[in-house]
């Protein structure tokens, strides 16, 4: 019974599934033991909790994780693949482990020095997964997140990529600054939205000078909080999007994301002009996964 | 024994002085009771705890109190004068009070609805301050703090005014981002200030395209947390002369904050050929507090 787990172990989550000889998805299982708050001790017990029943008494299970469990903080670091690189060709790492009934591979990172230093753990994954389905692809790939990707795609290779923390900054400043009186609930406002990005892409210094405003047009004028979230979204997607012209200008996009947030950037690139498609962000993963798995075993189910 | 009681009282901290005959200082004490931390009913008792025993038991005495004491989840909501206004001009509130020996005035904030909503609570009364002691200024205030205000300041009135985050977004970055990593320490580097502070002004959209990178630096290259933290506050700081570029440029920029921050701002104006000075900020509070008790009670001690 030739079967693998495939593991996406990120900051705050641990999503398993168990693939089956055929490549079919056996079962699935999540947990919120993140990387964030493990001790490298603690990584395997985490695992085997979430899977034990899927492990046999006798042979190792292969697990392939990707993501920030190969963080220097993680289970064990798996060093970077340096760019230009195949998003999938770099040296696997073999996590310690106790338990005779299971093997673990950790994928690597890859890494940029120039022009600005960058790092991405898991997002390569996913473009090796979308890779496998488009062989050929050559273009921009942008991956929205906690930390949005932008990467230059060509023969194979990532060839240069830039992070930005817009989905951290909208999460710190709708959690924690003085905006959060301004943005309570998950209301929506379209045209605040595609207002707040076209203000901030067009210039954006606006940022800085329009930010506070969110707050003082609901102490003024009652802004609605529906209003106030869609605008600070659209402000910071808006400077993002100045921020990556290099990528997007006069490109095709793909869209690799949670569908809501990757929805997003549709809206403000089609705003643009910008033509693109979405892949689903988890069949990325898992086919990147399984790829990994297949080139580490040999042979294709 | 004429005397009163000027008090400062912020989001984060109360701060009160006893002020004698001859508008001399007294006594000074402060406390961690800031108005974030209250319910309005909290805030007698919390000021009482701290003053008591400068109260007399007949005669209420007179506290004049600025800041968020005034805000709409504090004491009782002292209204904004609008822009453009004296800073000193408008109704103040009396506050409710049950303690016979307490009489408490609020002054207002100031607020503007064009070009961009804003609001201020406090720093007009470091403003007032300010031009008791010199009635003939005439140009930019630029107020370094939590929220920074740049204010345009002419013929005794605030014509116009512009609050940026910058501080705020340094707090958020440095101790809840996932740049807190790299950011350890209270160390300090003025050629990674300059640098992150040029390219930011002269390129906003590098705040989204740089931010990450003092994180990947500190993975890639062990980049000092001394680096990366003034790194992160000239870029922070950069992007925020760009937005206010029509407050500065081609002028004399008279500072008003604590004095590590507004020496940063000091720095940072001076490389563009900005000449500035600067006013000690607790001075011009109390300056501008005793400019409103005299004014309420109709003489002059």
């Amino acid at each position: 019974m030739a079967h693998w787990i495939a593991v996406d172990w990120g900051t705050t989550s641990l999503r398993a599934w168990r693939i089956g000889e055929d490549g079919q998805i056996i079962d699935h299982r999540a947990s919120d033991r993140g990387m964030n708050g493990l001790e490298p001790s603690q990584f395997e017990p985490s695992l085997i909790s979430l899977v034990d029943d899927w492990l046999m008494p006798d042979t190792p299970t292969h697990a392939i994780a990707c993501g920030m469990v190969g963080a220097r903080q993680g289970w064990t670091e798996a060093e970077y693949a340096a760019v230009p690189c195949s998003p999938s060709q770099a040296k696997p790492t073999r996590a310690p482990v106790t338990d005779p009934r299971l093997k673990v591979t950790i994928l690597p990172g890859v890494s940029q020095t120039k022009p600005n230093a960058d790092v991405m753990r898991g997002e390569e994954t996913q473009i090796s997964g979308y890779l496998t389905q488009h062989p050929h692809f050559d273009g921009v790939i942008c991956l929205p997140g906690t930390h949005t990707k932008w990467v230059h795609v060509s023969a194979g290779e990532i060839i240069s990529f830039q992070t930005t923390m817009t989905g951290e900054l909208f999460a710190l400043l709708s959690n924690h600054s003085v905006l959060r009186h301004s943005l309570t609930g998950q209301g929506w406002d379209d045209t605040a939205f595609a207002e707040g990005m076209a203000s901030c892409l067009a210039r954006p210094a606006n940022m800085a000078s329009h930010l506070f405003s969110i707050r003082a047009e609901g102490l003024l004028s009652d802004q609605s909080a529906n209003v106030a979230r869609a605008r600070l979204s659209g402000m910071l997607i808006g400077t993002e999007l100045a921020a990556t012209k290099p990528y997007w200008l006069g490109q095709h996009v793909v869209l690799i994301g949670a569908s809501e947030l990757s929805q997003l950037y549709a809206t403000a690139l089609s705003a643009q002009g910008i033509t693109h498609e979405t892949a689903n962000v988890t069949e990325m993963t898992l086919a990147g996964l399984a790829a990994a798995y297949l080139s580490l075993n040999g042979h294709r189910t």
